[in-house]
């Protein structure tokens, strides 16, 4: 398999080293055949070649079979009245990928609970799956500027929200069965093409429980019952918002993985944390998300479901033998993590 | 003073009931004069006049001094696939009186920190003051819809952001010199011009602190890191979403108030639950939220700090006192928490 890695920015570079090792070994442990390919992305293509995305980075990633990111963006190429330039490499790679798909799981180790801020007994059982809406929304909108005002425009086709909504019922049905569809239909008029579709699209999936809740009180449900959701499914900005919040019931943003899905099998897989600059190079940083987000990549893009499982397997059983990392209170830097996963695997 | 009182639905009544009942007993004790005129709105005008705001009760809004709201809404007029008509007649009422600042407090009684999702010891020293713009943005932009799409647009001018802006700073001065002004600026244009305009504004605010976060790290900072903020300011939609996940600091949601400012002093107060239609009618209801809601009436309407001081202080001692209501595992019902607080006025 064809496997582009775009390292990026602050500590992308060493989360991106810890996940290909782990992937090497899967590699050599089954007899897969891994070709790697390094590409830039964000703010290190800005300082080599001008472009957040540069052409050979968007052209090698249209001919992967899956994509590896680690984070970009850092203080250097952001101006803080005008944040942006980095991170307009990671939405113009989404859109080209036609990724529109962005499922995050978040599952709670006990050992990472116990960092979190939300009370241990909320957190039993928790099992969610964001499906995150991508490529559309007030991401891609419109925008105007002018002296004396702004706007930006959120616009979604039939076609996109139904998509997403088939591939969140998909995954249910894998799962426990439940779909909970978040908008703000009582005031967006694209909240309530959502909701229809969705209720059009449940018919077609009568094992399938559809309910809705509105965005502002899911941002409390998430926190006040955690444990009563499975699968998630909306739109790409309440979904940036509500990804981050839940993202705090597992203790720790460094644990988290994502995989951003299209039509085919390729895909776009990243942890959810971003490159934390404050950290770079130092070592310290906790390569588990990026790890995880590996194991998606063999699921979903390469179909290697028990080779994900054992990824998933090795980083549980490292957690669970307190090696643990900065972010989870312990002293175990990026190399120390990513040495256990690999003692676990074996 | 000429107060209208718009009970609405659901619990409405009985929680509008109590904060009247607190404000005659203020009235009474420091000889005020308020006069109470009561009007329809919501689902409740909709079953009588067909309108969620009758012309009569936009009329009586504009000439009164304040406007204290109960709830609106309920299964009776939403249909689940197009949930909104008496909502609608809450987006009119605060358009119409221009009401574009939502001052949301968030503090922590300890009785109720008990009840929280979140750990005591991230709670400890946790006072927010939420403002949210409240008459702009995707909730008043234009909207579009045909067979294939619908969109929303979301447009800020540099008056609408300056002015709640202003608000923020202002308040923030009578606090703890700090505000947090909340966008998507590394994706949203219209963020850019709030990010922008913040950044301009503090120039005139030398003794306040201004920081900015991205709407999706705030989602978790308010988690991880609640008594670290003072003010916090952002725009409608992301208010929308972010005071009601910090609703779930306080414990529970019956507890909080909100004031719903204009230039003048005429002011829409009301409690930031819903109308509850599952306990409507039945004793209940914590009136806490619209009581409190009445003491920002006196404090930012009729500028009676002392008198809205007493209701706080009278609040804090019934929940000091273990008479709690059902929503903070209590037994005590409306009529028992009403007649607490005036007791404790008294
Ligand atoms: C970096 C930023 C543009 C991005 C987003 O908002 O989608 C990030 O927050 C994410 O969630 O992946
Ligand atoms: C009822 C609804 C339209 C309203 C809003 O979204 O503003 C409510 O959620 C609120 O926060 O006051």
């Amino acid at each position: 398999a064809n496997l582009v890695l775009l390292p990026g920015d602050g500590i992308g570079p060493e989360t991106t080293a810890a996940a290909v090792a782990v992937l090497r070994a899967i590699a050599t442990r089954h007899a897969h055949d891994f070709v790697f390919t390094e590409h830039a992305i964000g703010g290190c293509a800005i300082d080599a070649t001008g472009a957040a995305l540069p052409a050979a980075t968007r052209a090698a990633c249209l001919q992967a079979d899956a994509v590896l990111l680690g984070a970009v963006g850092g203080p250097k190429w952001s101006d803080p009245a005008t944040p942006a330039r980095p991170e307009q490499g990671l939405l113009q790679l989404r859109a080209a990928l036609g990724v529109f798909a962005n499922l995050r799981p978040v599952r709670v180790h006990p050992r990472a609970a116990a960092l979190s801020p939300i009370k241990p007994e909320r957190l039993a059982g928790v099992d969610l799956l964001f499906v995150r809406e991508l490529t559309g929304g007030s991401y891609f909108g419109a925008r105007t500027r002018d002296a004396a005002s702004a706007s930006d425009e959120c616009r979604y086709t039939v076609v996109e929200i139904e998509r997403v909504l088939r591939r969140a019922f998909d995954l249910a049905r894998g799962r426990r069965g439940r779909v909970t569809s978040i908008d703000k239909a009582n005031v967006l008029e694209t909240s309530r093409l959502w909701r229809e579709t969705a209720v059009r699209v449940a018919a077609d999936y009568p094992d399938v429980v559809l309910e809705h809740q509105l965005v502002d009180s899911m941002a409390m449900l998430l926190l006040t019952r955690p444990a009563d959701y499975d699968v998630l499914v909306t739109e790409n900005l309440f979904g940036d918002i509500l990804t981050d919040e839940a993202a705090v019931l597992a203790g720790s943003l460094g644990l988290l993985p994502s995989a951003s899905l299209g039509d085919g099998r390729r895909g776009l897989y990243e942890p959810i944390h971003g490159s934390a600059p404050d950290i770079a190079g130092r070592g310290v940083a906790n390569p588990i998300g990026s790890i995880l987000s590996a194991a998606l990549l063999l699921r979903h893009s390469l179909g290697l479901e028990s080779e994900a499982r054992e990824i998933e397997v090795a980083v549980d059983a490292v957690l669970d033998a307190n090696e643990l990392p900065r972010d989870l209170g312990g002293q175990a830097g990026t190399q120390d993590i990513t040495a256990a996963v690999l003692a676990a695997l074996a």
